[in-house]
């Protein structure tokens, strides 16, 4: 149950944490992390601080950028401080777990995405994420050190595990949840339409783009509802209207 | 509420672990800290670890034994690994937090026991608690990082003190969210966009709109989204291909 999920660490400064999130998982029964871009790994830091938990820093996955990490995913959470300029859904850490373990979500593979320790998640990377998570915590000091945030989303996702009770029937269809690589190619194709009915001014195509990502990302489009999404923007592309009514 | 929480620490080994647990203590607003005989203490490694909540580390108690850090305390738990010998009270963590923040307990002081990083709390220092504390996990894999352990426990004392709210929908940000005769308004403008456009045969409308109901409905969209969704649809209706080339 707790294998769908994917612990994703970006651009990770000090190997020690990567070997402290690696122990945060295993103590909590988590396998799969991934790293993007590390600036040091592995290293004996990384070792030393997983204090055991090599199978899991032996068998992490490398990738060079965000959108590689989570391509195979089909929700992806980011934990990032909340951007107060654009409105994001935002899920607290036992309301993300207790969501995602369920079996509504069964066949779905699941990103958690810790952004650098001191920056974050860049905007570009925010793009990718169909929620932020929000560790509950003191309102004045509220940087948690990265595994320390690791070991409460894993505490959390461990606890749901272990109450979790096989609901009757999922809530949706049958049809399969989009991956984040469908996504990106149904926003290219979104981003190329816009541009071609002459809706996007280019200096407002970063904001315009990002509100609409925020409003698919949220709603966890399944592909056979991204196949007829991608069928208007191809009519739209190609509407020719006789007379100009404007 | 969390003012009658001491977190005592025995014996700690690496002071780098102690600057983490300062850390890890304010983010969850925590404030009272006890070393008894840690290994070395003050030091840079402890500084640099609590990342700012060094008021934390200025103001913490010392003592040389157990009995003296507990003494002014009512409860005295003690975060071990299971002494499977002798039976013993277990709390576990989530249960811990619940029963001693709440009002029953409201003029009670209570000592939260981390022992040793390597061999945890001695027979003679568990004897001076009434409660052992476990968090769950990994039974195979079940020893965290002690700053971990703390992190986990202030956690949940925080949850459970509640200065903590589920968000809500319409938390995503200052935009009213969408009335049901905007959305209807709106599904009105889709439907005589994608007849326009050429993409709706008359025999399939229904289902198809229904489909596209469905996603719309479910990603609450508000006001200042619905303007921007509606803006395109006018530009798809006027869009005018000089040349069709499909």
């Amino acid at each position: 149950m707790l294998s769908k999920f994917k612990i994703v660490l970006v651009e990770t400064s000090h190997p020690g944490n990567i070997g402290a999130v690696a122990r945060a998982m295993k103590n909590m029964s988590m396998e799969n992390l991934c790293l993007v871009a590390p600036k040091i790994f592995p290293s004996a830091d990384a070792t030393a601080r997983a204090s055991g938990a090599n199978d899991i820093l032996s068998s992490l996955e490398r990738c060079e950028t965000l959108e590689q990490a989570v391509a195979d995913c089909h929700v992806v959470v980011g934990a990032s401080a909340r951007d107060r300029t654009i409105s994001w859904p935002e899920l607290a850490v036992r309301e993300c777990a207790e969501k995602f373990v369920s079996a509504a979500f069964s066949d779905v593979r699941i990103a958690l995405v810790f952004g650098r320790e001191n920056s974050g998640l860049k905007n570009h990377e925010l793009d990718l994420c169909q929620y932020l998570l929000r560790i509950p915590c003191n309102p004045d000091f509220s940087s948690l050190n990265l595994a320390a945030a690791v070991q409460v989303v894993c505490y959390e996702l461990f606890i749901a595990a272990g109450d979790y009770r096989q609901p009757e029937i999922g809530d949706r269809g049958a049809d399969p949840l989009a991956t984040a690589e469908q996504m990106e190619f149904f926003y290219q194709h979104l981003h190329q339409t816009m541009q071609d009915i002459g809706f996007l001014h280019p200096d407002k195509s970063k904001t315009i783009m990002r509100r609409l990502r925020r409003i698919f990302n949220r709603t966890h489009l399944d592909v056979k509802e991204l196949d007829i999404l991608r069928g208007i923007l191809r009519f739209s592309q190609n509407h020719n209207v006789k007379k100009g009514n404007d």
